[in-house]
Parts: structure tokens; C-alpha cells; sequence
């Protein structure tokens, strides 16, 4: 009713949009409105390596993923005309910008590496991602850049290779670190659902249509699996789409396989 | 005697140049060697944002170091030009060269970071270094890309910011993935020695004439304390000499304090 704060539920429970009106971040609320307006959980990593095929995937895909995911390091030619084009295909197609830079270094000088460079990505990622190996003082580092942006982190909670380091009290490690920084940690990446906050978004990579594992250990689960079963919010797709025949194909394919799930968990 | 091949000791008895003979890695051979002829275990951390400052700063303290540490992705005026400067000093003061990139992502991944984008690492950077919390995958990928070029990674195994989450089997773990992958992982960054085998080098970060700390976290010791009580074979040394009045004598001082350590160790 009107004038009644919105009560805060287990994350199971609601829908985006019920959750983007219980975050305070402004990339969350953005990102979990966006969410359901265009009926997508597909983040698409457009791992190519030139700026022309990076600018033509994102153009072919954009209507069908609430978020377009970089690794800007593997451009032979990056350059600030390719961030302006990006830039510009985010606003067309309303998607938000993650660069997956896995930050892992101490907090003075992941500030270095976040706002300075040839790539500037403060300027330009609306999220991006650190481990919580090297403690809260990365956390710390990267929020004195990104919290005057508006920008929102992403902490690597769980991983989605073989014989990864993530285990113990890994994971309810990085949980502390994430909720003592509110203000600039937005979610996990992780394998499935590791905090019930409706504030935190849990977005997973290694998805494909059909379960397996890659030559170096990269395991695969589907959306179906990580929506419905292991209660993340996002599903990360990129081999499965980038090497199909069709990418606009596979990636409807993705969209229609994430969302579904959701609605299901939602039902 | 003559025919006798060497044989493999307890690290902490032998020289940096008797333990050069025991290396079948082309880096360890040649960083070793050089160590003891030029008297210094001294690696400098070079993390300035231009071209011209890390140039200049590499040319005056290369005397005094085995090796010079970078993070390229902080240079906001990166070039092949800048490559060709750094390579050129390296042959001139006989050092050599570590790109400290903490690789810290799935295999297919690390690849494309290590050999492509603008700064295409492998091809010129002596060594590199990786976490380990990925598991064996991220060496996996590197060394496809390292192995044929000759290059050498160091797998970090702990950290020096407070609060980190190397803990537990974690160092444990990284030294098993070193041992399976001889022919590219070539040692440890850690804060103290974590294997016995003669072949694998320990260098330690973090490092300044007085201990201490810095505002996010970041833990200090003396070079005294890495070498002879923490058995470490290298220290790192940054913002102690970069930002030092005059880094030279700076360099000079951390040279002799790395040194006698050394020195007072194998008496």
C-alpha cells in the first residue's frame, strides 16, 4: 500500500522488478529493471578479439541480453572509438557493461589498474569483478575509483573451473567483505546462490545448452540448472553463442532457456 | 669433481650460482646467474604511469637489480616503442624482465590476455605470474602460450595485504600445481619459503627498510627479515625506491640490505 516501505523477503521469492525497488545501488536497479522490461537473464562474453567483430556481435545480440560482458585486454585494437561505440550500442539496445577484469592485487594498485591505462575502465564498465583473494583492502582500492562513477563490483565468489581454490570458508569470506561494502559490491559471481540479501545479484558464467567441460577444465552447466536449481539471477553465456552458426539464434535460444527458468522459480 | 652431476640440496645451503647449475628452466638459469654476479636480489617495482618516468627510472636503478617488475596495464601512454626502450635497458644492465598481470581466470581466457590484446605479454616479458585459485587451468593455458617463447611464471601462493584468503591448503595446493608444471612455473611469490626444491624461486613483496603498513592493508618488511628469517630469495621493492628522494641511493641501499642478508645466510 502507499507510504508502506517495501519489506525485504528472501530473494527466492520476488521478481526483479520487486527487487530492483529494495536496491539502493543504482547500477542493480537499472540492471534488475532492465531485466524484466526486456524478459532477459542473459549476460553474453563477447571474447573476440577485434574491436569491428566485438561492435558487430554486440549490435547482433544487444536486444536479448540485459548485460554485455568484455575482457577489453584481449583487443589487438582497442582503442577510445570502440568504447564510444560500445557505449553507444549499450544506450540502443539498453543493456549494462561488464568488464570482467578479475582484479587481484592489492588495493594501491588496483586503483591504478581500474582508473589509469591505456583503458580507463572506470570510465566506461558499469560493473566490473575482483576476487576476494587479496583481502577487503582490493575492495577499498577499487571503491575509491568507482564509487564517485556510480560504477558497481562484482565479487568472484565461487569458480567455474576444475581443481579451483574456492573452497572452505572461501566463499563466506568474500559474503563479509561484500556486506561491509554495500555502497560498491553489487552481487557475486558464483555457482549458485551464496546470500539471501535481494540486494546482492548472483550472476553465473560457464552456461551452455548442454552440460560438459571444456580442454582446460571449464566445467558447464545449463540455464535451466543455475535459474531454477542453484537460484542465481543471471546466466553468463559466451562460447555458446559467439561460435554458433547464428548467434541471434542462440542467443533467443539462451534468453528464452534463462527466462523461462525464472518464471518457473517464480510460479 | 668432473663427470659428478650436481647434486640437489636443502635450498638454504647453496648459492644462487651453484643452485643456477641445478636449473633446468632457461629463466631460473639466467636470473640465478646473474644474481650472483651482480650482487643483488633486488627486484624494483617500477609502478609509475608514463612511458618516459618508467624509462628513465629503469635506467637509473637497472645496476642494482636482478630483475624489474611492471604492471603495463597502468601506463597511460603504452607503446611497441616503450617495449623496444624496456628490452633494449634489459640487455644493457643485464636484468630481467617480470610482468606482474596475477592472471587469475579460466585457461581459454588467460590465453588470449597473456599472448593478444595491446600488450601482448608473452612477447616480451621474461615471467609472469598467476594465482592459483583457478586451479591448474590458468597454467594450462598460459604455458601453451609461454612454453614455445621460453617463458617463465611465478605462481603466487600468499600475499602480503592483510586480511588475504591464501589460508589454510591453499599454499599447499599452488606448490602441487607448480610441481606438475616444472617445464613453466619456475617459482613462488609468497612471503616466505614454501618449498624445499632448489629449482623453484621464492620472491617476496612488500618490502621496505622498516615494516609497517599502508592505508589499505598493505603489510611492510625489512629485506633482512624476507631473506635470512623467511628464507625468500628476492625482494620486491616499490614505492621504497620510486618514491625515495633519490632513488638511487635508495636502490643502492635495498641492493646492500638484500645482499648481506644473502650473504650472512650462507656463512
Amino acid at each position: 500500500g502507499a507510504g508502506l516501505p517495501p519489506q525485504k523477503q528472501p530473494r527466492k521469492m520476488i521478481s526483479y522488478s520487486e527487487r530492483a525497488r529494495l536496491c539502493s545501488h543504482p547500477v542493480t536497479r537499472k540492471l534488475l529493471t532492465l531485466m524484466e522490461e526486456k524478459r532477459t537473464n542473459l549476460t553474453v562474453s563477447v571474447d573476440l578479439t577485434t574491436a569491428a567483430e566485438i561492435i558487430s556481435m554486440v549490435d547482433k545480440v544487444g536486444p536479448y541480453v540485459c548485460m554485455i560482458k568484455t575482457h577489453v585486454d584481449i583487443i589487438e585494437d582497442f582503442s577510445q572509438d570502440f568504447i564510444s561505440k560500445l557505449t553507444d550500442l549499450a544506450v540502443k539496445h539498453n543493456f549494462i557493461i561488464f568488464e570482467d577484469r578479475k582484479f587481484a592485487d592489492i588495493g594501491h594498485t588496483v586503483m591504478q589498474q581500474y582508473s589509469g591505462g591505456m583503458y580507463r575502465i572506470a570510465d566506461w564498465a558499469n560493473i566490473t569483478n575482483a576476487h576476494s583473494l587479496p583481502g577487503s583492502g582490493v575492495i577499498q582500492g577499487l571503491k575509491q575509483i568507482g564509487l564517485p562513477k556510480g560504477r558497481g563490483c562484482l565479487l568472484i565468489a565461487e569458480m567455474s573451473s576444475s581443481g579451483n581454490l574456492c573452497s572452505g570458508d572461501y566463499t563466506k569470506e568474500t559474503v563479509k567483505i561484500a556486506e561491509g561494502n554495500r555502497d560498491f559490491v553489487i552481487g557475486f559471481v558464483c555457482q549458485s546462490a551464496i546470500s539471501d540479501d535481494p540486494e546482492f545479484l548472483h550472476i553465473t558464467p560457464g552456461v551452455q545448452l548442454s552440460s560438459g567441460q571444456d580442454q582446460m577444465g571449464q566445467n558447464y552447466v545449463t540455464p535451466r540448472e543455475v535459474i531454477l536449481n542453484h537460484k542465481s539471477d543471471i546466466i553468463i553465456v559466451g562460447r555458446g553463442i559467439i561460435k554458433a552458426e547464428d548467434p541471434v539464434i542462440a542467443a533467443k535460444a539462451y534468453m528464452e532457456a534463462g527466462y523461462s527458468a525464472y518464471m518457473e522459480r517464480m510460479s
